[in-house]
């Protein structure tokens, strides 16, 4: 179905190849082309007919096109399409130009109107619905932008880490128990015998600091937790990391801040479109993030704000408190939570040492990293001492023959080592002001949610 | 415990800095230092005594240096260990210079003897009992050789294609039902739901190319086969690509040989250290790969070889039959093999079209390619009319109802649209000459093993 040209006649003396041999123009290449035929290709992401002027929105993977033509028979949108036409500067246009079509070709129609109108499509929709028609509603600007974002975030954080030194792994989903322990794990049926899916890549990330010393791994992750809140997933990818030969947590800390600046350079670089979007602005890194004392932060939290922690850890709103402050004092929207209590940590947690070298009965060398209000990170040194770590076990009540997989590499001189693990949705989400998490990541999964 | 200096004293009048104080320096930067006292950090790889003469092979990230004392107190293989020396110019070892200790520390000490000496080891020990004890085998020299391999080659197919303007997503692992039908899938209590492991993403990737037009994914994939081979893996790598706005399944090849180029490139500059150690030659990536249809192949290898393919694929034995033919007649490591017959394609694979358009009864826009006698990718162009979907499933008598899920975002004008899959392990397996695929991967799972 090609219509005729209706707007701007191709322009011959300018030598133009026909319209069949033209390539390819993307959205965002508009500018060097003005006064010039274009052929372009997308979806049709919305039209409107003005007393018979159409105005169609063309979006492509770079962006959308304000397209103007008239007569044009026009399909559903969604349908994708091709179009040709001459590009011309109108400043009210999305981007500064527009498209005077020629001619349209529908590629592949829509057979159905779009259970939800992108274009009117925002965050306050009733969330489940967005969910159950996904496979349409993630083509939504707002939500693919999300989802870019999250893709430069995490190239970022990959590349950073090859600069340093640091190897890529891949390691199993599927294992035979926990790395934290028994609870909240997915059981998988393998080959009959009683599997399951992988928490966190912990005891993996720490036998490979004695194959690479810097080790990080993208990977999915699974919690069988059974909430249901805004920031939380029951399948997320983590942003891994383990390195050796460290003096103390606070090495992983500066790693982890380098890293932070990293991704949020490479976003101010590569992702302003999507930031202006939606309305995100970037955080600055400081050279040095703040970091206070678990124990000190319940303490200004308590007597700035008023508000008792129970607990072992920070609750969500000491976690909000302490963030405000930290912005408001120091200027800074990051803060590391440190020395967090063994009660609050697993049992490989490093303990903290006394000025003797003696290990710490109380405290440990792990840490969380708050970002505007919500923990992003844990991390932290590990135990890398096999004695130590035998006596950690009995400590902890947990059963030295349960895991022994895990004791194993500890008789091969581990060095001293740690690391962190960033959720990437949770980061996007609280970096893009999306306030549920699930729409950080293209097809959640939750208690209820196991398709599309 | 440190021991004191044994070999060439500090050079005081160098005005270096005090050992202590010195900055780390890898073995691979030892030339940069010849005649100074330097740092190092890594794990005891070896040990000799030779009349009162200590040779010593510390391994760090980077390489192996050789180090030479006497009167040390040396801890076991395996240990962390740091050490302070001079390099010295030595022709006989590894990587041409060598140091003279001065001092050794342990940082962490072995407390047992590895059950396998590394330096020994090699590809030919039983492989089980390789396996078996992972956790430190996976130290060797090769062993992390060949995961070095495949974590830059992974890197360069991530680079490449968002070179080319790829967008990288995350789709579920845990899935209602399987892409490719019901069998070879394990599976999961999801909160009491019946879910399964994600054998392939495409379902998930072809949604995504409404979204972004090409995107990627790196992310492993699960195939409950019981298989015991040398070629299968239950979980690992899956390098997955999906495009859109393609022409055919050629537009998809050619990506595709643009991707093995940029793998070869980076290899060749990032890897060849690793190259060498196992001995790797790699292949050249013709411009064009060349390609035959599968019905030509067998005809091939049934004419040239009188091996006769019995079963609707070509088996093994002709696969690498073919791949010799090419290697031999036209220098060429690679051969794609194209227009696969349905009944050896899953019901979304685009049909072959005939002059007139219409869709040939017979064959398929699906390819594999084969690499030095084994397919290390399945690709091609999938279906992307609604209409034509629905008929392909009635045709494999398949269940519509099951497959709605599928069918959904095929209303809602999906371009035309292929993409391939390489196997991560595979390929790097192929690539090093390494004859089981196991030991392509850190920790792999196949029938019998859930552990490490």
């Amino acid at each position: 179905m090609t219509s005729e040209p209706q707007t701007g006649k191709p322009q011959t003396s300018e030598r133009q190849p026909a319209p069949s041999q033209l390539q390819r123009t993307l959205s965002r290449d508009l500018p060097a082309h003005e006064g010039q035929t274009v052929k372009l290709q997308g979806f049709l992401h919305a039209r409107r007919d003005l007393g018979g002027v159409q105005f169609l929105v063309l979006r492509d993977r770079a962006g959308v096109v304000q397209c103007v033509g008239s007569g044009l028979e026009l399909p559903l949108p969604e349908s994708s399409v091709e179009v040709v036409g001459r590009v011309a500067a109108h400043p009210k246009a999305p981007g500064g130009y527009e498209v005077h079509l020629q001619s349209l070709r529908v590629v592949t129609a829509a057979v159905e109107p779009s259970p939800v109108e992108l274009p009117k499509l925002d965050w306050h929709v009733n969330p489940e619905t967005l969910l159950d028609y996904r496979v349409v509603t993630v083509r939504g600007l707002k939500e693919r932008a999300a989802l870019k974002v999250q893709a430069e975030l995490v190239a970022a954080f990959r590349d950073h880490l090859i600069h340093e030194g640091f190897t890529e792994i891949s390691t199993p989903k599927i294992v035979s128990a926990g790395a934290e322990g028994g609870a909240n794990l997915f059981p998988i049926d393998y080959f009959g015998q009683p599997a399951y899916l992988a928490q966190s890549p912990q005891l993996y990330k720490q036998i490979m600091v004695g194959v690479f010393e810097r080790v990080f791994e993208v990977a999915p992750v699974y919690r069988a937790e059974e909430h249901a809140t805004s920031r939380h997933l029951n399948e997320y990818l983590s942003l891994d990391v383990e390195l050796g030969f460290i003096e103390s947590e606070e090495d992983v800390m500066d790693l982890e801040t380098r890293v932070l600046a990293a991704i949020m350079a490479r976003l101010a670089e590569r992702a302003q479109p999507e930031l202006a979007l939606l309305g995100a602005a970037l955080p600055e890194v400081p050279a040095h993030i703040p970091r206070i004392p678990l124990l000190e932060a319940r303490q200004l939290v308590q007597e700035k704000y008023g508000h008792a922690v129970h607990g072992k850890d920070l609750d969500p709103e000491a976690e909000r408190l302490l963030s405000g402050h930290y912005a408001e004092a120091h200027g800074s929207d990051f803060v590391f939570v440190t020395k967090y209590p063994r009660a609050a940590r697993p049992f490989y947690a490093h303990p903290e040492l006394n000025a003797d070298g003696s290990a710490d009965a109380e405290l440990t060398r792990g840490f969380d990293l708050l970002f505007r209000g919500i923990e992003i990170t844990s991390g932290g040194q590990r135990i890398h001492d096999h004695a130590m770590l035998l006596e950690s076990i009995a400590a902890y009540r947990l059963n030295p023959e349960a895991l022994a997989g895990y004791t194993e590499v500890f008789k091969y001189g581990m060095p001293p080592h740690g690391g962190f693990a960033i959720g990437a949705e949770r980061l996007t989400a609280k970096l893009l002001g999306i306030s549920n998490v699930r729409y950080a990541r293209a097809f959640p999964r939750d208690r209820h949610r196991l398709t599309p």
